[in-house]
């Protein structure tokens, strides 16, 4: 198979909302960084609009994706759910597998860019 | 496989930009009306995004997507090149195909939505 500049970019759409890269890499990120502000950090994102993602996509789904911990203050800790690891996980194999399924007409497509 | 209502919402990235749902839904509609001012009026976009969204995705590979014809005024006709049916073509198979490869996530994920 030749190996393509192309990639895809998808999200997913729920009757209940939508979840898709932006989403997926704040969950990441929180996940690694165990709260909210320091991943709005390393993504170059405002706490602001960390928090608001993070709402939303806690109301997606039937249970919530990320956890906080009170601190002294609203930006105390946070960490991933059991449903939030598995929101990430078929995410990711969903990126993985649907890039892997269309390789010859991402390849087809590149091959007709400027 | 059981059916989900959950989809997918794909955008290809190239080197040289992007195309997604908003492009192939707009050239789609281009070929279908045979002008830029019509396939705005379809999709409930102004004419001036549809023009912008059209220039942008010729851009992006080496021939053009859309021909337009000049009338009396620059909202002449328009159509379709062979690269863009092409490129609408392998799209439409890209988003089929791939959504066909995940049918089983997909189906896990619409599981846990709210």
């Amino acid at each position: 198979m030749p190996r393509s500049e192309a990639h895809l970019s998808i999200r997913i759409d729920l009757t209940t909302g939508r979840f898709g890269p932006g989403k997926a890499a704040l969950l990441r990120a929180i996940g690694e960084t165990g709260s909210i502000s320091a991943a709005a950090r390393t993504l170059g994102m405002s706490y602001a609009r960390a928090w608001h993602l993070t709402e939303d996509m806690n109301a997606v789904f039937r249970e919530r994706l990320v956890d906080t911990f009170a601190g002294g203050n609203r930006r105390g800790g946070a960490s991933l759910t059991p449903t939030g690891e598995k929101v990430l996980e078929i995410y990711e194999s969903i990126r993985t597998e649907a890039e892997q399924a269309v390789a010859k007409e991402l390849a087809a497509i590149d091959a007709i860019r400027g």
